[in-house]
Order: C-alpha cells, then sequence, then structure tokens
C-alpha cells in the first residue's frame, strides 16, 4: 500500500521523533503547571489548616480511599491535622514533573498515637532490575514498567498507635506462627504500613501503595476542597430545616453558622469547587 | 469546633479564592502547553499523511470509537484521508484552552462519497438557556452545566455517501410515516449526521456528539500513533512468521518490508507510543 516503503520507513522515524518531543513539551508544561499553582496550594494549606476535621470529611468523601486503608485506620484519619503533596521538580532539577512528597501531620490521641508529621517521597524508576520480587511478574509487566516507569519510595519511619501493637510488623515476636503470620499479614494492610511501602516488594508490603499515592497526588490533594465541599452539602441536605440537631452534627453546626454569618460564602465555595 | 465561626468564614472566602485562582492557573498552564505541541503536531500530521490506512487502523483500534459510529460507516471511515484537531486558542485569544476544531478529510469513494474536506467548531458555554430540549434534564444538570460548562458546536454542511440515500435526513420526504421515522432515526445516528450536532438539542440530534468530539480531542487525536502502533503489533503477533499470507494483509506486508528495511524503526515506534 505503500508508495515506496522508504517513505513509510522515513514516516515512521519521524514519527517516534514527533512522540519523543511531545513527552519532552509534556513534561516542559508539567512543569509550567507545577510552578503556577505552587503559591496558590501554599495559600490553601494555611487556610486548611484553619478548618477542623478538614482532612478527615475530605479524605472520607472520596468514594476510593477506603478501598486502601483499614476500618479501624479511619480513628487515626481522623487525627490528621494536615496534609501538603509537594512535586519534587520544585526544588531538585534533577527530578522530573512525576517525582512528588506527601507530608502527613497526625495529632496526639492520647494515650495512643504520638502527634507526628512524616514526609515520604516517591519518584519514577524505569530499571526493573530494582524490583526485588519478581513472582506474578510477566517479562510484558517489566517492558512496560521500564518504558513508562513505576513508582519507587524509601520507607520512613512512623510510630504506630498503641492499638496496633497486636498487629505491629514490628512487635509480632514471631512470625512462624498462625496467629504471628495473621496478625503481620493484617499489620501490613494498615495505613501506617503504607509509609513503609517501597515499590520493589509485590506482594510483601502494603497493597498498591503507588496507586494510594497516586491517589493522594493527582485527586485527594488537588481537589480537597471539591471534596469537602461535596460532604458539606450532603451533611446540609440530609439536616435541611431542622436544626435542634445541629449539635449532634459539629460540621453540620459550624457550616450553617458560617453561613447564617457568612451569607453565601458557602454556596460560592460549592460553585467554585465545581471548576474542578 | 471553630474557634471562632468567623475565623471558618473568612477561612472558607480564601478557600473560595484559592478554586478561582487554581482554574485561571490551569487554563494559563493549559495554554502554554498548546502553544508547546503546537509545532509538533504540525510535523505529525504531515508525516501521517504518507501512512496509508493511518486514520482508518488508529480509529479502529480504539476500543470506544466504534460504541459511537454505526457499522455501515466504517467503509466511510476507511476513506477518511486526513485529521487534525486544533485548539482555537492558537488563533483567538478570546477561546478558552477548552474550544478546538475539529477538521477530517475524506477521500473519494467513486459513485458513492464525493471528496471532501469539513472542519467543525466545538466550544464550551456556560448559558443553559440555550439548550432548546429541557426534556428530561433536570435542575441539577442545568446548575452543573452552568458551572462546568457544556460543549456545543454549529452545525456544518457534509455531503453524505449516496448509498445512505434512504436515511439522509435531508432526503426523507415524509418523516412521520412509520417507514420514515424509523430511516430518520437510524440516519441521525450515523457518523454523517454528527457534523450538523449543537448540544443544544438533546434526544433530537446525533446521540452523545459531545463525548465523540472530546474522544477525537483527548484521545485519538493526541495518541494516534499509539493506537496505530498497538494494531500494528497486534497483526505482526497474529501472522508471526508465516509471511506468505502478507498478501492478505497490506498493512502488515507494509509493516513487515519497513522493519527489514528501517532496521528497529518500529520497534522504537512501539518503545515511544508508550510515553503516552
Amino acid at each position: 500500500m505503500c508508495i515506496a516503503n522508504s517513505v513509510c520507513g522515513n514516516a515512521f522515524r519521524g514519527l517516534a521523533e514527533c512522540e519523543d518531543e511531545m513527552a519532552l513539551a509534556e513534561n516542559e508544561a508539567e512543569l509550567y503547571k507545577i510552578k503556577l499553582m505552587a503559591p496558590v496550594f501554599d495559600k490553601r494549606d494555611k487556610l486548611i489548616e484553619k478548618i477542623p476535621f478538614f482532612w478527615n470529611i475530605a479524605l472520607t468523601q472520596h468514594s476510593d480511599f477506603s478501598n486502601y486503608v483499614r476500618a479501624s485506620d479511619f480513628k487515626y484519619i481522623e487525627a490528621i491535622k494536615k496534609i501538603v503533596v509537594k512535586p519534587l521538580a520544585l526544588e531538585d532539577e534533577e527530578c522530573t514533573a512525576r517525582d512528588f512528597q506527601i507530608t502527613i501531620e497526625f495529632n496526639e490521641i492520647k494515650g495512643d498515637l504520638k502527634a507526628q508529621h512524616v514526609s515520604k517521597v516517591f519518584k519514577i524508576e524505569k530499571d526493573v532490575s530494582k524490583i526485588l520480587i519478581k513472582k506474578n511478574r510477566t517479562a510484558e509487566d517489566d517492558e512496560l514498567d521500564a518504558d513508562l516507569g513505576f513508582l519507587t519510595s524509601e520507607p520512613v519511619n512512623i510510630d504506630w498507635p498503641k492499638s496496633y501493637d497486636n498487629i505491629n510488623p514490628e512487635l509480632i515476636s514471631d512470625k512462624s506462627t498462625p496467629e504471628g503470620k495473621k496478625n503481620y499479614r493484617t499489620g501490613m494492610k494498615t495505613f501506617f504500613a503504607w509509609f513503609k511501602w517501597t515499590g520493589l516488594k509485590p506482594g510483601k508490603e502494603f497493597p498498591n501503595g503507588d496507586a494510594l499515592a497516586n491517589l493522594f497526588n493527582e485527586e485527594l490533594y488537588p481537589y480537597c476542597v471539591k471534596y469537602y465541599t461535596e460532604a458539606q452539602r450532603d451533611v446540609m441536605d440530609e439536616s435541611d430545616g431542622d436544626s435542634e440537631d445541629d449539635s449532634d452534627a459539629p460540621l453540620d453546626l459550624d457550616l450553617e453558622e458560617v453561613n447564617d454569618e457568612e451569607g453565601s460564602d458557602s454556596k460560592h465555595l460549592n460553585k467554585k469547587t465545581k471548576l474542578q
């Protein structure tokens, strides 16, 4: 069908060059966007700190988040005071637009959880030889990961809640007993185990740690105000008009009073967040 | 839970401002990307023209495309010589990064389809009062479309294939007869009816015309080389090693010969396209 194969051949070579140029242009555009958004995110982080339970409300509103943590973790999700996702390219020119750092700050839960903030760095890796556990990996997985890159992370320390002592992997004395195995496996599925996730030991660490990291980076952090506002709207819809129940609904109480006082603020907020 | 409601109130007002600033920053970043990509797309358009059946192969490879057109349309999809999607913001500063123009060029099919190229412009509209048919629309649909905007388009003329005379809406003399109704409805579902789609008459024009436009703008055009390459790989996998069948597989024939001649070009292409 080709008039001359060399014509097609040159065209294919040219298309491959275009794909390279497009990938570079996309990275440059992404870096431009990162620099443009950074000051707005900084401003937003400071405002969010003033709103009680903001992160608990925003995270629990997202339909996917609960699939990555255990039900018992939500007590500790409620203790999250601050979440910040920063593209590494802002400080390190060696990094691509796809590398980022997630910082999570926990309030103290007396006698159970220590007040702490933990930062975890996520970088795109293309060297599949670094993957330590090859079990269940096909040659196509390797080829794809080598081409597209895959997310990796250094393990970081976090103080686990006291209530998790029995499933805390570092406190399980004997992992060989059925009981020990069971507790170890359970512990590896908690939100706290995610901080040790590396991306190099599939099946032997927190499951889908990369997907949870991407969820924070691509949805939970950039659109947190949208999720918070949706939750606010839901609460208002539920308790429409019966203010004597407000005392049982702190979130609702706050917002109702804010609305009385601040007029159409929250409607305004609703509208804007839809733009996301 | 708020220390003082005015604190929360100010925080909410500040967050609403942040959402505005983020929307503006996102549009600016998108415009920057558009300008960065434009020369690469122009270069790519010229190369694609040299590859026979490129668009037929790329479009039919996409899993969704076939959901928007009728099986009988594929004869005419095969006649597509060129597809170009251009962001309107490149030429008109009044346009947002979300407005675009799709140009499709058809080869002649003797005695059936005229050689022609048709350009259709798609713009984001926020004035829901312009929607002429409100049936099956909820107040929430209106609120959402007014906030997020919805896609609209001016109808454009295209010469329909002779073989479609019986279902060509403009040639159906009496649409009131059962036969006329049936043919009219069938005609409105062909790819050719999409060119008259406005987005203002839901239920009375080509169905999901906006989704098809977005499919061209967001997937089929930017990643066409990826789809073409996937199709090429599939054909090669199927006919691995039996070259006597190549004569029945024009696509395969071209590429096999190109590969023999051009060495690792097509592998190179495969690799690059995965970066998309």
